[in-house]
């Protein structure tokens, strides 16, 4: 069943209801947003998270914005809102760009039904993208649980059906497996400052998959004993020259599984590519709030905190781009670029 | 002043105290132990912690557990029960094999006043040794500063005073660069599950030693940016070999440092090297307690964990390692071997 029968997100009337996520996974809880500033908030905070979830979330929060207004003015005001929520995840961006290239030229009186009706197709495509994401990362499952007949997937954060509108990234392959009765045990790492493991935990129990939980530093010396066949991640922007923003900490395990020869996958729809990025370097790295490392208020008040959200994977370093339209070398993401 | 003026552990008439290390950084409390029981209760829970502070406190553990019976059966359950509290830091078995050396050949009103004297000197011995550790290291940090004129000093766990007897392993360079003036900023990594950075943030805080407080996940990011210098970690048990258990997560900060040609070290007594130990296979790797992972209380009760505490870089990424007797590279420990 599409997302073990749970939304990410929905529309409701004129409102969105939004699963939020910063209860999970202790309490199932929904946000219904009715004006743009919940949904910017609901992003910024991570009620709504993941890269494909965040490009849509941010669509539909433009519906939102242009409930009452529609004028040129509003629209862009509603898109910079929007923007300044997140600056790593390339799908924001993306969304609003195309919300504003869709509503420009309408009308006004046209722009807020086109505005529900382009968040409705963004979600609608992100469901498809990503189940074609399966299809084609299977194999790679299929093959890695050729050697001892079941698949040791590693993957990092949450990149499963709660980070998209359906069916997940990095995980839709594990879920397309799943489905084809391919034995599989997955490692899920904490994921810390936010431990967004836990959601990743959550997910793989509802649909009945094995797994794991272990620290994030635990991933070199799974590696180094051979307990990791495949290590599958998503991405929240990927550069034209294949380098990869992911969570912080994606990279360590990318030159961990290089180390002991695992192929490392970053699966994510063609809308997390950044075609007018270069390279890594040029990517945004999000630095969050201090407090997310929660060392203020057990005696380390002076301290300095750095909180890095997000690392860059070169490419050289990535086996293969899992998009919907198959698996790509990360040196061929020119063949996807929309013409 | 010696570790900023606390100490770890000293005797105090017929019993042990120790700082607990669960209650900081939080609180500053002290634990008396007067029983066996208790020292290998303290080593279990980490209220003693670090591999060289693990063996003073066992040996001093011994004493305890023949205040009222020293015959060789005593002697030998004394030294079993503390063996098993943990299986990694070889330390451990070192101050127990050392102190069943000395006593055993002693009659049995002799021996109680021995294992104190004993768990004296390896105390004062780890002191010595540490503060040797870091005038050998001195060089390494003065040379790191020489780029920018500040050393940006990564390190992992706690490897400071608090893990020792007093000055630290992969600190004691760091403090005695702070007494000779060099400039230095010292990136303190959580170290998940177990949050040992935090003792690590506070004990550089106490003497005044600027830091920033990162995740465990951020060390690929920092390195890739070039904002670290010199990777320094300390270990609990060094194989023939050249590889190194340490902290789980210390793999990954050498594969990291290594992608960018940054120098890492290890910084240990040769108490630490376990010349009977061909290589890094053979060391047993502690798996703890689940529940340190915190998450079968948040709706993943079902969920499996694997707590691995420890795991090992293989020499071939280490650049030296920092010992009383000077920076060795770690294909030739053999030199140091007591004869």
């Amino acid at each position: 069943m599409l997302n073990s029968g749970f939304a990410t997100i929905a529309e409701d009337g004129d409102a969105v209801v939004i699963l939020d996520q910063t209860k999970l996974p202790g309490e199932v809880a929904y946000v219904r947003l009715t004006h743009v500033d919940q949904a910017a908030h609901a992003i910024k905070v991570l009620q709504a998270r993941g890269a494909p979830l965040i490009g849509a979330t941010a669509a539909y929060g433009v519906a939102l914005g242009l409930k009452h207004q529609a004028d040129d003015a509003t629209l862009d005001a509603v898109c910079k809102q929007l923007a300044a929520t997140r600056p790593t995840a390339v799908n924001l961006q993306w969304a609003l760009a195309r919300l504003q290239a869709v509503l420009s030229p309408l009308p006004e009186p046209e722009r807020s039904t086109a505005a529900w009706r382009e968040a409705g197709l963004i979600a609608a495509e992100d469901i498809a993208a990503n189940a074609s994401i399966g299809k084609h990362g299977l194999s790679l499952i299929e093959h890695a649980a050729a050697r001892s007949g079941i698949a040791q997937v590693m993957t990092h954060c949450n990149a499963g059906w709660l980070a998209t509108v359906a069916n997940g990234t990095a995980l839709a392959p594990v879920y397309a497996a799943h489905a084809a009765g391919i034995r599989q045990h997955v490692w899920v790492s904490e994921t810390r400052p936010r431990n967004q493991g836990h959601l990743t935990a959550w997910e793989l129990g509802q649909a009945g998959i094995d797994r794991s939980f272990v620290t994030d530093n635990a991933a070199g010396l799974l590696l180094m004993r051979g307990e990791v066949d495949i290590v599958i991640v998503g991405a929240d922007r990927i550069a034209a020259n294949g380098d990869v923003a992911n969570k912080v900490g994606t990279y360590l395990k990318a030159l961990a599984a290089r180390a002991h020869h695992v192929p490392f996958y970053v699966a994510a729809p063609v809308s997390t590519i950044d075609f007018s990025c270069p390279n890594g370097a040029a990517i945004p790295i999000e630095e969050r709030d201090p407090e997310e490392l929660g060392i203020h208020d057990i005696g380390l008040a002076d301290c300095a905190v750095r909180n890095l959200a997000f690392d860059v994977t070169p490419a050289e370093l990535v086996a293969g781009i899992i998009t919907e339209h198959g698996v790509f070398p990360p040196q061929r993401l020119a063949q996807l670029k929309p013409r």
